[in-house]
């Protein structure tokens, strides 16, 4: 089953730089957790962007939007910063698109010690497998339909409406 | 969604013992996983055994069909060591209980640093909330039919028949 | 032979705040990082402050060499944010106390994945315990004389002058 | 100042086979440790052997002292399985040799989440550099004149005689 991953950054890209102690972007992790999660999916990887979800603008989520409406895959799994996750589902769901589209992010960098990342990803590439066509977010290893999620900003969890 | 998450050890929980260099089950770390992952899931978890499943007796398997058949749980996830997990899948898949049982494991211990167990059980904690009736496999981010899975050895990976 | 190690933050310590993104300090991680190494050396640590050496005071750097030369260990270990460590190193080398004290840090939080700090806190107790009395900065498995060691703003790597 | 690193494998480099459960040497991590260290020494690393310490023989330790006794390096740092170390201390404590020699190991392979291989590393290069000519033992953050230092097997930690 042919899952076509894209990348937009978001926590689970991110990177420390030593020479200034910030976090930036270098490049996406993804084939590498693939890689460390033995997937043997048949995934195609494909970086739009790499953007904190704070900073994505309207432009980048319509840019996300038409890119999966002219992809001819059935199943797109989207890595996303989770700060705006709920919105770039919310553009996805009204697209009405005949596909199974799940977001999913971290709320810790892979590259560092404690992060959810791997586990996120493996949900997530379930769920773009078994769940039927509609736009889901993938976290805490639930998934949420588009217009019934949100994150709560003091705990860190995704939650239904 | 409640789940139950029976533990029969497996290459997931084994650790290193530094005394003597060779590894060993203390507990299982299903629970950091979980905490580790995030999960918000409802889940209960039941250590059964803790062995390598190349040491698991009939006696054993036994043991964990009746457990699955007494259950009052619809959705079990059991972890289990890879080399025999096919045998106890069969097993599990010709009692045809009415419940959605998956099975999944690990190829590098959780407690080193090149673990896929974080991986694996968040697709199989996904696979078992969407999957209808029957009983499964799920490794390198697939799910196998119980009886149309086994490990190729040479490899390291699951594949149909 | 015992060893006073006071803590004073930096990079070593700092933490990610998954709630909101940012970098932080909670608590010394170097007990842990003492444990980790099976350290058996008489250490007793004390945690000074925990600031990121850009943002340390004159005041905090008074304080510290108040600290070293009231202590009545021989052999003191610091950590510290590695921005400014040359200065501190330079107001203890200026006390000319009658004791071995290092200056240690790290490039990369003790808590993500590829971090020199436990390579370094190795280093910095073995050349406390054998150097003889003087000030000195531990970094890339070497040791500069205070009076002889900065940090290249490019390279993140220390340096004779 | 050059440093000479010699490997002789040890449980610092022993990996998981995720094929067999078992551990095995593939290659040494000493290159890889010492980058992760930042470590700007001059060392020139060299693979002797790559034995579990219990498996070397009178021959693998005469080869170690033969080849300590040949080179023109002043500082050896050697890495050993810790079951052995002791005995090929002695070896080399013996020969009273006009050089500095660290021998270090680890308890927990480099490549697990738990390793005191670091800290051991960078306490080695430290004690390597700093320590008057004889043959030492560098572990727990000590360091052992090579006729009086031990393994404790209930432990796991070293001790003068």
């Amino acid at each position: 089953m042919a899952i076509r991953l894209l990348v937009t950054g978001g926590t689970f890209d991110k990177e420390y730089n030593e020479l200034n102690g910030t976090l930036f972007f270098k490049d996406t992790h993804l084939p590498e957790m693939l890689k460390l999660g033995r997937c043997k999916l048949e995934v195609d990887t494909q970086t739009l962007m790499l953007v904190d979800s704070l900073d994505m603008t309207e432009q980048d989520r319509h840019l996300i939007v038409d890119h999966c409406s002219k992809l001819k895959d059935e199943r797109i799994l989207i890595t996303h910063g989770t700060d705006t996750m709920d919105l770039t589902a919310r553009n996805l769901g009204q697209a009405n698109l005949p596909k199974t589209i799940v977001l999913t992010g971290a709320m810790v960098p892979y590259k560092f010690g404690s992060s959810d990342g791997l586990f996120n990803l493996g949900s997530a590439l379930a769920f773009v497998q078994t769940l039927p066509h509609g736009v889901y977010i993938a976290m805490n290893g639930r998934y949420f339909l588009w217009n019934n999620a949100r994150k709560n900003r003091s705990t860190g969890e995704f939650e239904e409406i």
